[in-house]
């Protein structure tokens, strides 16, 4: 349920039972050209209404724009600073905990937001106790995406626009794909990018990390499958436990 | 062109000539049992939509948060501070600068917002002189509005889920309307509402301050229209000014 | 009666009964050849003066520098931002409510402050419940001035140096006017600076804005006292619930 | 000269050679009850304009807001924060420099504002390398506070409300203190004062550190002429050393 | 050669062959009753000094404070905000950079330090363009790890008081470990843990998370020198790219 | 008792009864070429633990980062800012207040610190009400090092590098000490250091303050002996009244 397209006086009557809020981020962002600059929003999307299907949830609005300190130089990244994110998201999770929500699930569609969201959850940790606040990022992919993989990854974390990321896009958005443009860049990435920042444009001429030519629609759907059934367990779980309480 | 659909190859093209970013900003308020709670969201990506039609620019993704301080207790509400909105704004004038944008234009439909943005034209003014930012909140309307207004305006500034905000809705979006459920709410505002800080739940039960029902599509279109037009107007004005100079 | 030549023996015995504290704040700014830079300050000690007399209250010193970014290139302003405004505003309302004080009323005598204002009343409210805060600019002031004034406003909000406020100063401190250098100066403002950032040289050679030849000592005084008045009523209103209650 | 009371037109003609600004400040705070709230702000204000009769310069408007952390709790007092201080001066400074100033002289009349004061002058140094700012707050005094002072001093660096303060008074504005009132109170001061905060409600009853009915209005003199001559000096060996580099 | 040892004049003579500074960065925190506080810090300095050895770098003094918000309730833990650790490096690496050093190596010896790390390096990176900064967290030692590790791994990020950490400890400080004292202490961690803020006195009693008495000398001595040589190779590339260009 | 060597185990047994916490804080300053970098760092530990014989005291680890602006010039300094001691400083503080600790004590070896703590001993007092704080640097020996002072005072407060100095160093750390290259050094003090920012080199070459060469063991144990006793006889006090309440 698209809390934007829901109103005060359903809210009003529902929040009690219905207190979990789900909010996608991701970010505008180079994807090279096969792959639209929202890609990140797309996804982050596409996992929360899942997502919310299978838990009693509202859908908030997305929050479009993140940090992408790493791709900032390449045409159409827009990017946004850690405290700016931290702060905004901050006041949106005390509103949701005045509004009476128990949960707040910030469903993350964009690696370079992950410090920010994990401050953002300590801080309403402590300013608004009787909320809970996950930021998930694709939980407990990794195995299947590494069995699904045909192709090397160019780095043990970054996936970008590569044979994982367009595959979730086909299977999510096939219409925002186009695998004409799909490309095969497999830079070499420095050993010391995991120690010393480094704008991507050091090493590759193109927002592409990998062979998006690999990607599959099926491939897609199985991460996805993966990712929602990991939140909505994780979820289920803590609505449990604070029932119980 | 919705920015976030199209792809850094082409932005990388046509920055050049397509140097207008258009940003739609509005919030998640409580807007009566007949409007969603994305009112003001739909309505500035309306005002934006028809505006990049006029003048060649991008259409940023939505910033679907705003200061909703006068109506955070209703139920929906999702209030962020003044300081959150300027920072996250600032960062993305900046980015939008570094891209080689020239124009940016913030299209407001929520006035709550107004005095942030303000703000951040003026920071930004001064931190990327070659940008021009624009805010706009429906732009000179205030003659139409008189023209067409059928009910008293219940406060002299506010326009809120009453007739004139559900004629809008009705023009842009007719299928998140619920005309069956429009309300007249002729509250008694409190003269100190001006000089003084109120919740307006301190003055009314319902927020919906006016006589909905006598909204219609026409008096919405004409509106809309002339918002569009005015700013249209102004950003051609500025852009044959940039290219002149 | 004057809070800073009053002393602490004195506040002590009175403070229960006498919990009203006016703050006069304007601003250093060019006004012209015929107004002193302080011009907005004497306004508002006059304002705040005049109004003591009505109710029962302490004037506070004048915080004399206020946010002049518009005219901030034009010589002798001293332009301070909206945050150094907005925290040491907020101190000092948090400091009266700690003595003891319960209705703060800031009388503004430059509209540049009145953003600045809106959020030290809003911050006030959430950090001290037991004080009111009041932002005064001239209200109630519009239809006099519209009667009164016999040229035609060069702004729909702004007026600067010009007939009005050369009369309020005529009234209210005439020998800080020189009415030999009263100019009448009418620029062709542009539109646009209703929507962007706009330094006030761009469209005026000199810090006038109007005819201030037109000025006179009797207009200024009727509408001082309606301001005044307004304020007055206000303030009793506010004063009458407070002991109600 | 007054900087509120000049003009515009005056200050552009002017600014060149007449490049000192001096800024009062003191505070709103406790003196017993034989002095008012504002001493702090009477005594800035005079040996400001002394001052300025020395050496070629415009006296700005006081600042009358002040750190009273001490003395926060007696009734009268009004505290701001040094964060809060600081800002704002740092803005005035940069506002001075940006207008053409000089040399910016803070002339202080309150203890407590000189942490803040030596923040501000320090980070102006940086900001504004065209700028020379001074913080002063009886300078070279020292000796002749010694020499005249009959009572034992309370405290090593305080003087508060005492014979030295109450002689300044006496000299600067004699019809704001009531010598009927002065009153003598020898408070046992804790040596852990100057190692820990204290609030000066834990060791004395009254805000006065001193044996005020010993103050003598030709003591007050001998002092303020004591430090607008070392002033006096000091800047004009800085618009010396400025001149001729 | 300890930074704090030697004197202005041999920095000054020495600093332009000599531009590596190298910072050890621990915490304080709770280790269990066989292990020090005091033991992050520790294991930074010991690697910062045989890094040291290898380049031509001089070491700062260890900040000694880290972000320790999991473990901020075991008593001893003394936990600062990612935003002070944030501000004081970036202070510190202005200065280096103003120093004329080049590179500037953050040596972590405590995981919850690593977010604010990343942070600091992309500021400085913005603010100091000469200057290079790394930030290293047992780099490359993730396969020796695995090799020597005898215990399961109770979760698949932290060590902390384990089998490995004690290791480091036998190695570089036989004489801080008690291994009379040290556990095995294998909690249950939530799965959650890694998607919602969790203090870890919610799944264990006692600050160690493993099998501390599998901890051996000789597997310590493997993983620093894997640690030191992963760092020293980093850095000599580092240093040869900058004297090439 | 250092506590970054003890453990976990220990401090949760001893708190209730060791409940003062010693923080050593100096900086790392050039002191010119017979003294190291570290030289206040190493003062104020050996105060600290000197302290901690007499009163029952954790001596926390030292930080070793101050605030230098005046020397920040001169080769091997590094400067912090007030504001980012501050706030780690109160991180401390209030993390010590948590863990039951009742008297927190900075021990400074660097003059240039003490205005961050003062507002740091302030912030604590209002945030942490249970906790008092105490800011020492070298109290009480004001007399005895008038007495013991054979070359004259260069300033009257600063001592740098000096005979005062090189003696405290002598008596704790002889072999820190190289007082073959100990110098005199009595540079001009311009009269104006006192009340405008100064960076030392405008009026030395050499970051020494007076006479080095005088500087005598003997001389610096009486200093620490007498800063020791004052500082132990206060805490001593503190404790004595909090017991008591």
């Amino acid at each position: 349920m698209q809390f934007a397209y829901t109103n005060s006086e359903i809210v009003r009557q529902l929040i009690k039972e219905k207190s979990i809020a789900i909010l996608p981020i991701g970010a505008i962002e180079a994807h090279g050209p096969h792959l639209p600059l929202g890609t990140d929003n797309i996804l982050a999307e596409a996992l929360a209404n899942r997502l919310a299907q299978q838990v009693d949830a509202f859908v908030l609005p997305t929050l479009p724009y993140g940090q992408v300190w790493s791709l900032r130089h390449f045409a159409g990244s827009i990017n946004v600073s850690n405290d700016s994110l931290i702060n905004l998201l901050c006041d949106i999770g005390q509103s949701l905990s005045e509004q009476g929500f128990k949960i707040f699930v910030i469903v993350n569609g964009h690696l370079g937001n992950q410090m920010a969201l994990k401050e953002v959850t300590r801080k309403l940790y402590d300013l608004c106790p009787e909320l809970k606040t996950f930021a998930f990022f694709y939980p407990g992919t990794g195995k299947i995406i590494e069995e699904l993989r045909e192709s090397q990854a160019v780095h043990h974390t970054f996936f970008h626009a590569d044979e994982i990321e367009t595959s979730l896009m086909l299977y999510v958005a096939e219409d925002r794909v186009d695998m004409n443009k799909a490309i095969k860049n497999i830079p070499n990435v420095p050993e010391e990018v995991d120690y010393t920042p480094m704008s991507w444009e050091q090493f590759t001429d193109v927002p592409v990390l990998g062979d998006a030519t690999l990607a599959a629609k099926e491939k897609g759907k199985r991460i996805i499958e993966v990712a929602v059934e990991k939140m909505a367990n994780l979820i289920r779980q803590a609505e449990k436990e604070r029932t119980q309480s």
